[in-house]
């Protein structure tokens, strides 16, 4: 007997039809209010990079739009190598449904160099996360149960004087860290009007950027212990909000910076 | 007898032959080391955009790559319209010379919307342009000669014991902002790494995120006058590095927020 796959590994399963086409299904697992939640859909599109043949190097960054909701049921990715250099490669990746593009992707891969190295930025003191309670489930949408959240600052529909969250996160199911996960855990920050506003107001993310800063050795080495997901927003205006967030590893290794661009209905 | 354009304004200068097809030519003016300054291409991909015949609303979201090195000489810029929303648009945009893809970039153009609006983030407290030094020409690349920097924090080369820098930047010769010009200043940050070491190191930008967060009517207003730039690396390591930058009118309201992407080889 196999034992079944961890409904991440489910969600993002693709079947190549050429090495530039590629076949997946949205999961009920990860579904969010109208459509998948957007970080499942982002590691499916990095996925289909990883697992192209042609691809060397580790992912260094990945920007994604979401166009239009994607609808349940099949999708095709479509991958473009656009460019490889010597050390790095350029990608396009596109997500369509009926042959209408819902969602677009740039990345680069790239080989990692020992080279003159330094962190500026620096975690928040927090407590561990075994010393931290998991907040109970919220219960609106799906994938909200297939993480685990530890709330340490910033706590939702409570008016905080900024917005500013820290908070141990996990896939749950626990599952050993890899670049499709991280690239999901990277949407999976709290959306950063519900710290500010009292009341629920409909949102969607519009674009995601994440850089890595961290090679497939120091993700190994993470497993799949919880990581420390930091970020605030710096503005809301005209419809729309962004956030800038870090995700450290349990060691206070930074792993990823990421950026979002949030659209917001009133 | 008509005034001399501007060199921004002659180095993005386009001629459609298709909607989607437009030619252009690398400009002196704005000559880097070894290609043209990134900025000036991120600002003519960004016109192409703005001057397509179906685009409308402004400029949302913009993340471009860098391939390889743009020869000086002629290139074609490609833009495609992937989705059109009722309040928004999705467009990808490449340069290309020969038919190589040398630059591409995913952009989200939308109508902005009166909302409920907060900006989180602040300006450091610096004092007014006129107060500051403009900095001596650096001299070594054309393109710095575009562009006055009156540095308050941040001395490059300095070993800095943090990669923070608070800059007055303007087009010089003087030129009204406008979301190319915008799109160009984004890239206009010293690289972070010279903020940390005291020797010259090989950079390159790999790619560059911006998002804007404010509308045309106060891009109109700022006109001219100078623009207070602020930027931190989160992280040097392993032959990249990246920074995290908010752009600041001279009346305190934010702009764009930008992150970057740097090759350095040691």
């Amino acid at each position: 007997m196999t034992a079944p796959a961890h409904p991440f590994d489910a969600a993002i399963a693709l079947r190549a039809e050429t090495p530039n086409r590629w076949h997946g299904r949205t999961s009920d697992d990860y579904w969010n209010m109208v459509s998948p939640y957007g970080g499942v859909t982002a590691g499916a599109m990095m996925q289909a990079m990883l697992d192209h043949p042609e691809r060397s190097g580790t992912p260094l960054a990945f920007t994604l739009s979401f166009l239009a909701p994607i609808q349940a049921g099949d999708y095709v990715i479509e991958t473009e190598l656009v460019r490889a250099n010597r050390n790095s490669q350029h990608w396009a990746i596109r997500l369509l449904q009926a042959g209408r593009v819902l969602a677009q992707a740039i990345a680069i891969c790239a080989q990692r160099r020992e080279t003159w190295s330094l962190v500026e930025a620096a975690p928040p003191e927090v407590p561990p996360a075994d010393q931290c309670e998991p907040a109970p489930n919220r219960g609106t949408s799906e994938f909200l149960r297939r993480y685990e959240f530890r709330i340490v600052r910033g706590k939702p529909f409570a008016e905080n004087s900024d917005s500013v969250s820290h908070v141990w996160v996990a896939d749950n199911p626990p599952r050993p860290l890899d670049f499709a996960s991280l690239t999901a855990l990277c949407d999976s920050f709290l959306p950063r009007i519900f710290l500010r506003r009292a009341e629920f107001v409909p949102i969607g993310t519009v674009s995601i950027n994440i850089y890595f800063h961290a090679g497939e050795e120091v993700l190994i080495r993470q497993g799949a212990a919880p990581l420390l997901a930091v970020a605030q927003a710096q503005a809301f205006s005209d419809g729309h909000f962004d956030h800038h967030g870090h995700v450290w590893s349990t060691n206070g290794e930074l792993l990823a910076t990421t950026q979002q661009l949030v659209w917001y209905k009133e």
